[in-house]
This record gives C-alpha cells, structure tokens and sequence, in this order.
C-alpha cells in the first residue's frame, strides 16, 4: 500500500466512525501535510482518491467535503404530474398560518426561503450604505431616476458577463426585489383568464399573485432535477399563453434546466409568442464550478423578461431587485412609474456599490461554501432520522430541499404538530393550487448549522417515525 | 399721528417702493424695536395696523409676511366643469415629455410636484440611516414585518394626533410611498370597468395608473377652494363605484375641502357604500393655524382608505408611505404580501427615528414658513409679469399653483418654447383625461427664491405677452 493509500484509507476510517460527518470540510491541503509529515502532493492524491470512491467531493476554489456514498442515499422523488386543468385544492389558510409565525425568533425557521441573517455581510452593506449617502445628491432623499439607480444597472450589467450576458444598463429596469419584477411583469402581459405555465412545485407568492390577478394557472410537469423538459413543455404550449420559471435552482425543488433545455424552451416559446418571465434569484448560490446560464442567454427576440435580486444572497430587506424586460421595456416602465414611482435610492446605491466593489464575488464564495456543506447536513441528517421511504431532491445550489414523506402523511397536519416543538416547516400544498403534494414539505438549510439543528431534524425524524 | 402708526407708514412706503417685497418675511420685532429705538409693544401694535391693511399677515410661530392688498390680487379660476361622459382626450405624450427633462439639472424645473432637496433636512436624515443600522437586527437586512416596521407605525399614529386622528399601529399599513398605497387600494377595491370619481384637475398619475387598470375615470366638478363640493358629489353619486380625493391642498390646484364639506362626504359615500381613497400626502405643509383634518377623522365606518408618506416633506427617494386601509385592512396585507412582500427595511425605521424624536416638527415649521412665502413671491411675480386675464389659485398649503392663461394658449406648445429657455412647466391637460385645461399650467413654488427664479418667472410673463 502506497502512502496516499494509507492516508486516504485513514480518512475512510474517520468517516466511517462518523468522526468526519457528511457535509463536513476536509482539512486543507497544507493542514494535513503538516500534521501527517507527509507532503502536499500525497495528500492530493489521497484526496483524488477519495473522490474516485465517491467519499469526498471538491468544489472549486473552495475545498474538499465529505459527501454521499452512492448507497446511502435516499431517493429522489419522481418528476411531478399535475392535471393540466386541475380542480383548485380547496383554501387552507396554510400560507398564513406560516407566516403568522415568520418573526417569532424562538421557532428554528425551516420554514422560511431565506438564508439566515447571520449569513449577510452586514458590516460591509451598512458601511456601503453610509458611503451611498455621501455618493448621491441631497443624501439619497430626492426622487431616483425611473429606470433606477445607474450604479447599480451598470454593476448588475456588469455582473451578467459571469453567464455570458450582454445586457447593457438601458436595457435594465430595477425594481424593489424579484416579486415586484415579477407583478410588474405579470401586469404588462397578462389580463384576467390568461393562462399561465409554471413549475409545479412552485413558490407559493407566485401562484398567489396570478391566482390574485384572475390567471388560470396551467401547472406543468417538473423533473426535480432538471425542471421543466422541453418535451413536457411543447406537448402544452397550446394551453398557455405567458410562461414563468425559475430555471436555476427552483423553490422548492432546488431542480436546475440544463443549458441545452433552456435554449429549446426559449426557442419553442418564441415560436409561438408566448413570453417568458424568467425568476433567476438563486442563479448565483450554484454550488457547481460555475454559474447556470439564464434562460435570457438564449434570447435572441427579446422574449425573456429576466428578473433578479439581491434579496436571497445579500439583503432581502433593501429591498432591491432587477430585470431585462427584452421587448417589453417601455410598458413595464410605465408600470413602474404609475404604481410606485421609483425604488428606494438609497438601497439601490448601496448595492451598486457593493457589485462595483467586488465585494460581492468574494461574499458569494463563502455563502455558497456554507450551503453546499449545509445541504449535505441536512441531507445525511435526514437519511439518518426520517422513516424509510422517504424521498428527498437534490439540490445543485439555493438552500431549500424538497422532502417526500410516506402518502399517509398530511404535513399541513404535521405543521401544528412540529410547530408545537418549537420548529417550522413549508407544507407541500403550498407550492400548488391543486390537491397535491400532502405528504411533502419544503426545508429551508440556509441555517447556520448547529448541534441544536441536528436534534431537530432528529425529532423531527421521531415525529414521523411515531 | 402716535408712534406706531408712523412706524407702519413707514414699513406701508418700503412696500410700495418694492424695497420690501411680496413674500418677504418682516424683520422680527426685536430687530425694529433695536432699529427704530421703539418699545417692543410699538412695534406689535405696528404690525397688527399693518394686517388690519392687508399689507401683511402673520403665520402662527413664524412671523409676518407682506401679503398682497386685495385691488392687487388677479382673480381666482372658476370651478371645473367637466363632463360626466366626457369623451377621453387624445393621447399626446406630453407626461413623457415633460418626464423626460425630469433630472436635466440645469432646467428649472417649476414642473415636479416635489420641493426642492434643499429643503430637505439631509444631514439629520443620514444620521437617523446611520442608527436605524444599529437599531435594527443584521443592520436592516432582513425582510420586514408585512405590515411594516413597528416604529414607523407607533409613530405615524402617534402623528395622527395632530389633526384629532385616533389611529392605533395596528391600522397601520407602510407601503413605498403614497402612490404605491393607492395602487395597493386599487387592487384591493376595484375590477377593469369599475367607475371612479376624482377631482378635476387632479395628479396626472393617479389618472394614469386608474386608465391603466381599466378604471373608467369619472372627473368631477372641482373648486379650486374647496375642492369637491358636497352637492356635486350627491348628484353624481350613482355614476360611481368609488372615490379618490385628494382632500388637503389638491395637486395641481391646492384647494383644502373644509371640514364640515369632509364629514357631509364621508356621510354620503359611506350612506351609498362607496370606500373613500384619501390621498393626504400634502396635509402636514398648510400655512395657516393648525393641520387640517384628513376625510379619516369623520370616517366611522371603516370605508376611508387614508394614504400619506415623506415623499412632500423629508425624503422621496426613501419610498416611505403609509396607509390607514379601515376595514379592508386584510385585502391590503395581502396584496402588499403578493406584489412586494415588504418594504424597505432601514429607509422605514429612520423615518421612524427622525418622526420619534420630534425633529418632523420643528423641520415642518421652517419647510412651511419658506413654502408659504414663495408662493406668495410668485403671486406676486405672475401679477407683476403675467397678461392681463390670468388666473390664479391661492393655495393655502402645499407647493403648486394653478395658473389658468387666455383661452387662446395651448400649454404643451408652451412647453416646447420655454423648455427651450430653460425652463420646466407642467402643462394643464396633464392633469384630466379629457379634452380641457388646455390653457392651463401648474408651477411648482418649492424653489429656492432667487433673482434668477424672478427673472424666470418674467421671462415666462414676457413669451406670454408676445
């Protein structure tokens, strides 16, 4: 046995005994060369090692985590079938019961789609934020252009070249988050009884607001790996007039469109005129070598209203988003000026400050770190605690998780149950405005990971062992 | 003659000299009492001569202005008059136009609906940013409370005691602005070919955005004193699902309905169960004893959706508005939920600093003081350079006026002319959805007065001449 051999098998060891646990890093490189007097050259070959048996997994500029044995995983649940005109599921009040319980700090929020706060560069957004009142006319007070802040249209312009984007600043309108991008979008394109496709599961503030606007929503079959399949999609194309999806990293399924997907979608919805919104807000927490392409890389006609924010990586509380409406510029514009005016200058500045900065490249690193290593906890904790059967997605970046329990479970039931014990959870039924999805739930791991974490996921798992 | 009277024949020549100026703030009693060698008493029995003239009047803790003497005055508009049906004007762009100039910075731009940022108080403003960092968790990066941040709430309630209101924070909903509160109230309350009534001439974006949502916008007469009168409104009451008035100071006229006109409305509307949107965003700059009261004060029933915001007096750029929604408090919520989920944290909580500490107060006092005396410099001014025949409104609070030429102008061409010369205005059939108006203007007032504003003002008067 060679010595990277016996190093490699040393570490198989620790993993074995759970001494090294699944989603932990590796030890640096130099760490292990120092501490085993071995030199760095053995111990990346051990590592290399490692990974050929499928124990450890490297993520660029990042490290080495200890990851999932082929045979200890659970499976993923099958891609999703909805009926296409699916009678509604009747009004459960499941959403505001969720929410009711949002600021309640003494509840472990699994529940929510948001990192953690501690997990925000607060330091560096608050001094951004002074300087902004020093870098604007009259401190920020004053009207912002309707447009937007140009910092910030110039950074976020900037920024699309990591997918190849091209998109210049006139060609961006910034909006107050990814929702309202979306509402405005929904209010330039659609009028009460058009019909709508979505993912289905999707986030529940999308449904709400099309179900809201008199949409008739046509949820589509979705892989909960690669989203919606662009064979799925042309078999509907005659039901649907306007499309949304969430093409990287969707909420909840955490599923991801391959690229060459994205284009045939693109160039089958062009086809046949139907618009795009595309809510690309988890496109940059990737936990692969490097960002997913947005649809809108493959937009060629102006078909793709691309919308984004910084509400899930940076400050979801200033409330500062984006989007390339394509052909659909002036209306939207429009819109943004009669219902709001303009968005909040001050935050705006702030954040094209910090894009401009390179602050956010070096941010994003580390948030991604976390949450990849935060995903395998969660996905190693609930192989270990949940009942048999169980089925989980996935997910290749964001920091939710889409879990299928056993069909005899109603988790909108479970809800109440673990919510007494202190924790919240995401009912399946809130992601459809069908009856479907009862026995699954939504798990936000975008919480700093904890001992204290780990029991809950426990009893949670005795909760439904019971 | 005794002392004090010599003395006001005195100040009664410096006036008619033009050495002391329409809009001129008097000396302070101490300083003429210093000056002249008179007792303090001589000097108040001076002034109140003066006042009994009509050459000067006095704001409660401000001081004395010299006013105009009634033969100088130029003759207020008459009501408007629109029609019922009127058939809609033709689309001529002009608020892209006039939108279009909106942040050229060396236009004088008397066509905004906003005071100048110099009369904002900046630097108390970035510091209250600076601790809302420090009050808030993770520096206000998180999502907000739906219903919007608690301090902004308690004291916005705390506020409404200025003018009798009774509001508790938990009728309180913040929005990002008052613009984007009336859209919440719109959604909330109406459906594409609902009718609405509204004053006549009124905002050119609320008109906008109630064409935009299939509203049919019913124009009703309006005074440019007292705004909606009572009986007008009865016999109009069956053409409309719903109501909007701008109650104090109505943009583009200033009118102030009085308050036995506001309780017969919200009689009446509430008698036929039609809600009241109340846009009471210019209540707080009045010039004369005390606020007037909003329509809400004598609303019992819950069918006055009240709205104001910072946007006139501290901040537009911080999107900090608010909206007292009375019964229809859950649809407001939600839709504020769908469209946007919250508003921006930080902006919202150093309003709320700024409002708790009582520096709104003593800001509003100098803010009124100043706007009060330039509208009575340009009254001055366009009696002094206007044509013969002009028209003007006398606002008793608020910054615009509305200047109603010969029959034979057309203002957008105006607009060209004078924009050309560098200066801003805001033609009349902005503000009306019908063919009217034509030879009317709104001029903003909240400028610094300078010569150069004068010698605008004269240039103005000179091409209307010609």
């Amino acid at each position: 046995m060679t010595l990277f051999e016996k190093l490699a098998g040393n570490f198989e060891n620790l993993i074995a005994k759970g001494t090294l646990k699944l989603g932990d890093k590796m030890p640096s490189i130099r760490t292990v060369s120092k501490e085993y007097g071995v030199s760095k050259n053995t111990v990346i070959q051990a590592y290399l090692l490692l990974e050929s048996r499928s124990c450890i997994v490297s993520r660029p500029q990042v490290g080495f985590f200890v990851c999932l044995k082929e045979d200890q995983r659970l499976p993923m649940p099958q891609a999703s079938s909805p009926s296409i005109n699916g009678a509604p599921g009747k009004e459960d009040g499941l959403i505001g019961k969720v929410f009711s319980n949002f600021v309640n700090k003494s509840i472990t929020q699994m529940s929510l789609s948001v990192p953690d706060e501690s997990f925000f560069p607060v330091a560096r957004l608050n001094k951004c934020l002074q300087t902004a009142t020093k870098t604007l006319a009259a401190g920020g007070t004053g009207y912002d252009d309707i447009q937007g802040n140009l910092r910030l249209r110039k950074n976020v312009s900037k920024w699309s070249f990591t997918w190849g984007g091209n998109l210049g600043a006139d060609e961006l309108v910034t909006t107050s988050g990814a929702m309202h991008a979306i509402s405005l979008a929904f209010m330039a394109l659609t009028k009460p009884g058009d019909r709508i496709g979505v993912e289905s599961p999707v986030y529940f503030g999308i449904l709400q607001l099309a179900k809201n606007m008199g949409l008739k929503v046509v949820e589509l079959p979705t892989d909960p790996e690669f989203g919606v399949l662009p064979q799925d999609l042309e078999e509907l194309i005659g039901e649907i007039d306007i499309c949304l999806l969430v093409s990287n990293f969707n909420n909840p399924l955490g599923s991801c469109m391959p690229d060459e997907n994205k284009k045939s979608v693109v160039e089958l919805l062009t086809r046949y005129n139907v618009p795009l919104i595309e809510d690309d807000l988890y496109g940059d927490v990737y936990f692969g070598a490097s960002r997913p392409k947005p649809c809108k890389a493959f937009d060629t006609e102006g078909m793709v209203l691309w919308c984004g924010s910084v509400s899930k990586t940076l400050a979801p509380g200033y409330r500062v988003g984006w989007m390339a409406p394509g052909k659909f510029i002036k209306s939207i514009l429009k819109l943004k000026l009669f219902h709001s005016i303009s968005s909040t200058t001050v935050t705006q500045e702030a954040i094209g400050l910090f894009l401009e900065n390179d602050y956010y490249e070096k941010h994003l690193r580390q948030l991604r770190a976390t949450l990849y290593s935060n995903s395998l906890h969660f996905i190693r904790a609930i192989a270990d605690y949940f009942p048999k059967g169980t089925k989980i997605s996935r997910p290749q970046g964001g920091f939710v998780l889409w879990v299928e329990l056993d069909k005899k479970w109603d988790t909108g039931k479970l809800f109440d149950k673990v919510l007494s014990r202190g924790i919240s959870i995401a009912p399946g039924r809130m992601f459809t405005l069908q009856s479907q999805f009862h026995n699954c739930l939504r798990l936000n791991y975008g919480l700093p990971w904890t001992d204290k974490l780990e029991q809950e996921l426990k009893l949670l798992g005795q909760i439904l062992k019971e």
